[in-house]
């Protein structure tokens, strides 16, 4: 069997890094495996935008990538995306204060050192603003995280990317999810992907426009729009230099960051692309770039095409036989 | 003086390719040089999505790329810009047909036949939609196009195109041309370009969201939204392969462009990419793919940046001194 036991970790009233106060903050979290003896086999999985700790499914299982016959293995749920504490879920959080990926992580490393008492954590893995979360860790405690595997996103929100955001901000407040939908399937799949029709491999539809309709309609952006703002501000905000001592120096906030590290954008990717990686991989003194060679832009890392699926897994692979 | 005479050409009711009519038919150019006594120097610069022969005028001029000591540089206007036959200017067109960009070169092939009476043409060059309309010209046209110069757009709109073109069209009816302008800033711009404040070089902007403001805010979508939405229809169905003989082989219709070719995608651009050009470079018999090495996004063809205009006017001049 391989069902998680979900969770929730209460962590009280949180000061978040802009001094604000997330009351009764709660992290929701999937554990699978056990945690062994000396505490030094776990594993973090963080979440992406608009996901749950579900969607790393693929990836944690007995004999998978994240094989919890030798690994303990938490998914967690980024604050705001409806199971942790999050504007739908929380009227004592009204406004919700802005919870940036340093807050998320530091919930995190509370639930992993006082919640399950590790020693040290093997991996840091996730996808688009997990892979944000892998870097805020590394840099954040770089003498507990052994290893990061950041797949398709960056260690801070580029400008370009923010400017993206801005407009599917924009759509969200003035036209709704409908249309943002609209907007992202032009944004999470590539020029090649729509060129060669792989949605043919993942839909029955027979049109692109039915495709579009199917993947990025009504159901795309389902949740509260309240989650999905704070969501949305959570991500503007990504910066692994934006805290003491690095102050805004990115060069130097990477440089920080010993985790041994793979950084994976794919090929294809239009807001995560690979020369954000370049750039990062560039200031981390144990990191290697490894771009998926994929056409499926940013979705790639998502775990829905078998051939990237299999390019990820043989990194966390890697990793994980010189960790723990 | 490089004032041009901007003039009218009354082309009657048109029967389109749709086989609806566009009554009352005006197309709307610029002219500049003088045509000479053999009628071979003629060139055509048709205009881009938004736009108007205007915002060729960067490349017009005596001693410019289109040397109109040398030229006779007709500089035309997209049906549905405002100023050629268009929702906002034509009561008798209501509801606007869709006009294709075969319909477009249709109309100027008379403007210059038939109301310059030239032989032939040097030069069909320009950006974006302006792009597509060389390529259109060269398929139909193939007796009478020397050369095209197409910047920044390709043969037909791609599947990702269209993706990206109803999740603006869907923008726009449903949020309006402020969020369009939001939503487009991330597209018409690089990742690199906001990476490395290019705009500091084009605006007096101190952050990049009054940047984003100056130049994706109330102004960039100020046209008339009827004929924003007649624009985004014809862009949509640009293939110079939806005709016959071609009846979509879109290969064949690539082939028969024997005019000398010089296809100029920018290296960054997210909407127009260089891998399109690759293709079509692929089927065309005298093409030659000359990416702009800019970091400009597909706003490197728009004359804005200096770098980006000297490569696209080397490539003319070029392309100009062996034809006429």
């Amino acid at each position: 069997m391989n069902e998680p036991t979900v969770a929730e970790y209460a962590l009280g009233d949180v000061t978040l890094s802009s001094g604000a106060v997330l009351h009764d903050a709660r992290l929701v979290y999937a554990a699978r495996g056990t945690l062994n003896a000396a505490r030094t086999n776990a594993i973090v999985v963080p979440s992406a935008y608009g996901g749950t700790h579900a969607d790393s499914d693929w990836l944690i299982g007995p004999g998978k990538a994240l094989d919890t016959d030798r690994w303990f293995v938490v998914a967690t749920n980024l604050f705001g995306n409806g199971l942790s504490t999050s504007p739908s879920t929380s009227a004592t959080n009204d406004p919700f204060p802005l919870v940036t990926l340093y807050d998320n992580v530091a919930a995190q490393y509370r639930l992993m050192t006082d919640g399950f008492g590790v020693a040290s954590i093997a991996l840091v893995t996730g996808f688009s603003m997990g892979a944000q979360q892998a870097f805020h860790w590394a840099c954040a405690y770089p003498d507990i995280v052994e290893a990061i595997v950041p797949v398709c996103g960056s260690a801070r929100t580029s400008p370009h990317n923010r400017v993206f955001l801005d407009g599917a901000i924009a759509t969200l407040e003035t036209a709704g999810p409908a249309t943002l939908g609209r907007v992202w399937a032009a944004w999470g799949l590539s020029a090649t992907f729509y060129r060669r029709e792989l949605w043919r491999a993942i839909s029955d539809a027979t049109t692109v426009e039915a495709f579009v309709d199917e993947w990025y309609g009504a159901t795309a952006f389902a949740a509260d729009a309240r989650d999905l703002r704070a969501m949305f501000a959570t991500w503007r905000a990504a910066d692994i230099a934006a805290r003491s001592p690095f102050d805004g120096d990115y060069a130097a906030a990477l440089a920080a960051i010993r985790s041994r590290a793979i950084v994976m954008p794919s090929r294809t990717d239009t807001y995560f692309p690979p020369e954000d990686s370049i750039v990062e991989v560039a200031h981390m003194p144990n990191a290697e770039l490894r771009v998926i060679p994929s056409d499926w832009g940013h979705v790639a890392g998502a775990g829905v095409n078998p051939d990237d699926n299999a390019f990820v897994e043989a990194a966390i692979r890697e990793v994980l036989a010189s960790a723990g």
